[in-house]
């Protein structure tokens, strides 16, 4: 693609709602058609640019900027871009939308508090309930749920593939990637 | 330019050397030349990707990686990328080659402490020599020559042009970027 658009895929939603799994099918179809693509998952980005910072309300709005600062830089430049980090309060997601504009495709990830503790694919969940994990999202600290997002996951009903494709499908009716070709 | 190849301009030297000035000029001449470039300038990367470190060794090379992190996330997409930070200490620019192999170009912005503390462009000198500003690299803390830069501009005889043609020479010669058209 010689005239790549940039895009940042913001994906939102709990510890387990598959925000890491349908980006990575998202990131390996998007590669299969030719495309660039970088994922800031929430934990590569807590290593590399905000190591230090904790969970507070403060804590986390700065690391979600400096995602979304990151996200911009590669999305106007051509670049589409997924995060894939909780960013758990609507306020800072309307910063990133504000920063990015058209470029920015919010998606929900969506699945309720109840489920992802079944899943508990970290084992986070357990701990948050017993109170050893403090300020965990959903649990112990709020998640807003946005208001109009582009596009709504529900992952309780859906498997990852079938939301992986409700993504691409979004892409390809902006124009924003070429359709996938007939095998 | 549909095949574009991304690169990193590694701007080391001193407070005042003229990284910033020098790569203002790059930035301008890349654009003409219908080139994309992003510039992360030591104090834009301090707002917004480090805000809260200080200039202690540790902090100093925890901003310097989170400078590579995005310089590589960056180049490695395409885009020619230019980073004008101090980066005082050997080993962390270091890392950064490593990290970025063939795409990183190290360039030396030279002048002594003695020159730049005469041009004073932010008035950081005079503070430091006073003492008001503590860990002043040059004055209080210690700054680390490349032993083996790509590019070594000579800021103390050349001017900003002549040392802006010199990086763009080294690019043209890479084959990095196109030549100027003639006028």
């Amino acid at each position: 693609m010689a005239d790549e658009k940039g895009f940042t895929l913001w994906f939102t939603g709990l510890s387990g709602a598959g925000k890491t799994t349908i980006s990575r099918i998202v990131e390996q179809e998007l590669r299969a058609r030719g495309s660039k693509v970088e994922v800031l998952d929430g934990d590569v980005v807590r290593e590399n640019l905000s190591k230090g910072l904790g969970f507070s309300k403060e804590d986390r709005d700065t690391n979600i900027r400096r995602i979304a600062f990151v996200a911009d830089l590669l999305s106007r430049n051509g670049v589409p871009v997924i995060t894939a980090a909780i960013s758990p309060y609507r306020e800072i997601r309307d910063e990133a939308r504000q920063l990015m504009g058209d470029r920015f495709i919010e998606v929900f990830v969506k699945a309720s508090v109840e489920v992802c503790a079944e899943r508990d694919v970290k084992g986070l969940y357990e701990k948050a309930f017993k109170g050893e994990i403090k300020e965990f999202t959903g649990v112990s600290d709020p998640y807003e749920p946005p208001l109009d997002p582009d596009l709504t996951l529900d992952t309780e009903h859906d498997s990852a593939d079938e939301d992986a494709a409700q993504v691409l499908s979004l892409l390809e009716e902006r124009q924003l990637i070429p359709a996938a070709q007939p095998a």
